[in-house]
């Protein structure tokens, strides 16, 4: 059957509800990107915005049956492209599908994809628990949305990522079928690992129509240190000393550029001559963190860290997280930005960010790098000029330069935000051939047409792409 | 191409050295079985015991050149019959690579698949590194079975099993071809996640030469509490108290045969007639292990618990995790098992427990159930009476009422131990047609011609089963 995207358009309009469809070519805009901003994003047939399995079903057995593409969508939060919407396909927003429900028994939550992360962790602090993972965009992105691209965040360093919260999802298959995999059981080995194969699949696999997530207990009041550092190669030993040791519950690194940035926004006293910034947490229970803040501060002061300070006063503490979580907006007052996810194996942390401080000078572009450290996982942040073009092309150069540095130091392309439709390009370079094409097979085997969300991750009439 | 056996076993013993061939029937009988003892267990063509990731790569391309099937082990310590040796099947045994290597910054081991998991963890603690994951067998088991089993322990109920430890395996494919899936980066997100669809994959989708996996820091000494209850009902409310509220770092059931029977074999002085044991430990920092042990003994005293002992020398303390770790060899003691690994939704724990024990009642056999209580993990032993064909045939249908009982309360086949080929006719009805269907598209996308472990979670050429 060939592809039809007029009778695709004709059998939504008529099985499925008006009030839950979008079709006016304004309204529709709001959809066609994500905050990767791609300027290829293609205009949509139709924005459907359903609110039960049964509709999610219902679009996409349409959609297989013209061979219609289908791009599923959260909250639009995603920094790869991979909700940016492809010409007279369909889009399919999740927002609507928002309930929550907690089990404190269990320790579980069950939400649907279009629930806030925030919206979920205030659920589950309402029963003493926590949703532990926290991409700085928590309060605005869709949980749908981080289970779709494993979504990572600050307290990962400790508390782990997206897929280590999974226990089920139920998932609209690319022929319609409805399936449930996983459920509320902590252990769980009978079958394949499908639940966690889907876990990260960025919508080329299935539409997530509800998600359950394991809670743990409410993490405990932080004590937090921010240390400055004369040098990168300084703050990185840190950085090192300290993940040898323990586990803070949190360590985010910000370099010159990001505490100007930062510092512009908030006039929160910052040092500006500072090369590097870390901000350490620890939550260990009774005086034990204080005690591991301590270790910490002890190991940046030996690599010559400039200035430290240890608060265990939440608000204090929490003021420096704030400006951590804000680094991301204020860089974007200086200018549109393309925002990197370049991570390496944590020895490598050092040569990657003196690395892409040389890319900078050397293609004359500023990047602003802030990173989970404990982690090495960095945010280069690529600052394009308005209306300078001949800048926008060194941007361009220097953000494929910091790809093919992160996978010369044995890194990755992306450490959570996910390959969508920017990092494409690069991802046969990062996982070679062979894995390529068992991403394709996969593909191949759970979406033979290739309907679901063509171009992110894969193309999947192109194995080589 | 037709299977052709002899021509796969003359080509094995042309291409690889002979050392590594076992083919005299009488030492090839030690790789038939695993601890499941599989009496269906064929009389393989060859065993080889490669030392390289190369050899395993020629063994595999020859028996994918004669469609000969292929069976994976590891330590033989499985306890699903993943490991049964199929007739004139070439059984790979991984034991040789046992190579073990740990970097302290990364906090990350390289181990072959035949290292043992208590050398895994060994190795760890030379750098004051810890790998969690602790099957009760961990002294024995070996690493690579771990991953291809996702198996779990006693420490999981707070660390997780090991699928939450492995970050990169290196994996020989149907086809012969290696290749390596994920690397020492804590958080990565370039393409599916294949890494983790291959762990708990039982030998189906590949055979592991080599798994990364995460380290943290050495635990803490841990506080321990044992408890005993009246009624099974008391001891299963205390649990729910329990997990409400905290993240004890074991939290461990025994029921009454349990009890007599790990009695009769040290001697230490348990309650004969308690109806239920709980072993509970905190391995928080400072002072806050002792505060979480008494929180947990005022739960147990405030649903009926009979006496409680609580300790913080860890020899004590060690002394009845030991007891906990001999429950299943005591049992044995008492003539052969078959050893169920059911899982339930923690609310539904009691009403497991419970109907387990009406089980043995209606079925006149003796089951002793010892569990991961924390994670609603049980492990039902029915006792097999030794020349006793009658009680034999009790004895299976108690095993799989256990397996209905579990499902039937929303839990699952197996929590830690793997399908296997002894759970493998209950597959289906846990999981539901159409997943399990889903199930057969991954392994035919991965091992089309299926002959990776085949009847080890799913049989090849019968979609159904």
């Amino acid at each position: 059957m060939e592809r039809n995207d007029a009778h695709a358009l004709d059998d939504i309009i008529a099985a499925l509800p008006a009030d839950i469809l979008v079709t006016d070519p304004v309204s529709m805009e709001a959809y066609r990107w994500d905050r990767a901003n791609d300027p290829a994003a293609g205009m949509p047939l139709v924005v459907v915005r359903p609110t039960t399995t049964e509709q999610v079903q219902q679009v996409v057995k349409i959609a297989a049956k013209h061979r219609t593409p289908i791009v599923p969508r959260g909250a639009g939060t995603g920094l790869s492209g991979g909700s940016t919407a492809v010409e007279r396909g369909i889009v399919v927003s999740l927002d609507r599908m928002n309930k929550i429900e907690v089990d404190p028994v269990t320790r579980t939550v069950t939400a649907g994809p279009g629930a806030l992360n925030a919206e979920v962790k205030a659920a589950a602090a309402e029963h003493g628990l926590w949703y532990p993972p926290d991409p700085s965009s928590f309060e605005i992105c869709s949980i749908g949305g981080n289970v779709a691209t494993n979504a990572g965040g600050l307290c990962c360093v400790k508390y782990g990522v997206t897929t280590d919260y999974v226990l089920g999802v139920t998932v609209v298959l690319a022929d319609g079928r409805a399936v449930t995999l996983g459920g509320p059981r902590i252990k769980d080995v009978a079958g394949l690992s499908l639940t966690k194969l889907f876990v990260g699949s960025e919508g080329a696999l299935g539409l997530f129509t509800e998600v359950q997530l394991r809670l743990i207990p409410a993490q405990k009041q932080p004590t937090t240190l921010v240390a400055t550092f004369p040098t990168l190669d300084a703050a990185t030993e840190a950085v090192l000393g300290i993940i040898r040791q323990m586990r803070p519950s949190m360590l985010e690194f910000m370099d010159q550029p990001t505490i100007n940035a930062v510092e512009d926004a908030t006039k929160m006293g910052l040092d500006r001559d500072a090369a590097a910034m870390l901000i350490a947490q620890s939550d260990e229970p009774s005086g034990a963190a204080l005690d591991e803040i301590w270790r910490i501060e002890e190991i940046c002061n030996a690599t010559g860290a400039t200035e430290c300070f240890a608060t265990d006063d939440p608000a204090d503490g929490e003021a420096f997280v704030v400006a951590r979580r804000m680094a991301i907006p204020a860089i974007e007052r200086l200018g549109a930005v393309l925002l990197e996810d370049v991570g390496v194996p944590l020895p490598r942390l050092g040569d990657l960010v003196l690395g892409i401080a040389e890319i900078a000078e050397n293609n004359d572009v500023t990047i602003a790098t802030m990173a989970h450290a404990g982690d090495g996982n960095t945010h280069p942040l690529i600052v394009l000029e308005r209306s300078d073009p001949a800048q926008h092309e060194r941007a361009h150069i220097a953000y494929g330069e910091v790809m093919d540095l992160a996978i010369s130091l044995g890194g990755t392309i992306t450490g959570e935000h996910g390959v969508g439709r920017l990092k494409r390009p690069w991802l046969a370079d990062y996982l070679g051939a062979e894995v390529l094409e068992l991403n394709h097979r996969i593909k191949k085997a759970l979406d033979p047409d290739g309907i679901l969300n063509p171009g992110s991750i894969l193309v999947p009439d192109k194995p080589g792409r």
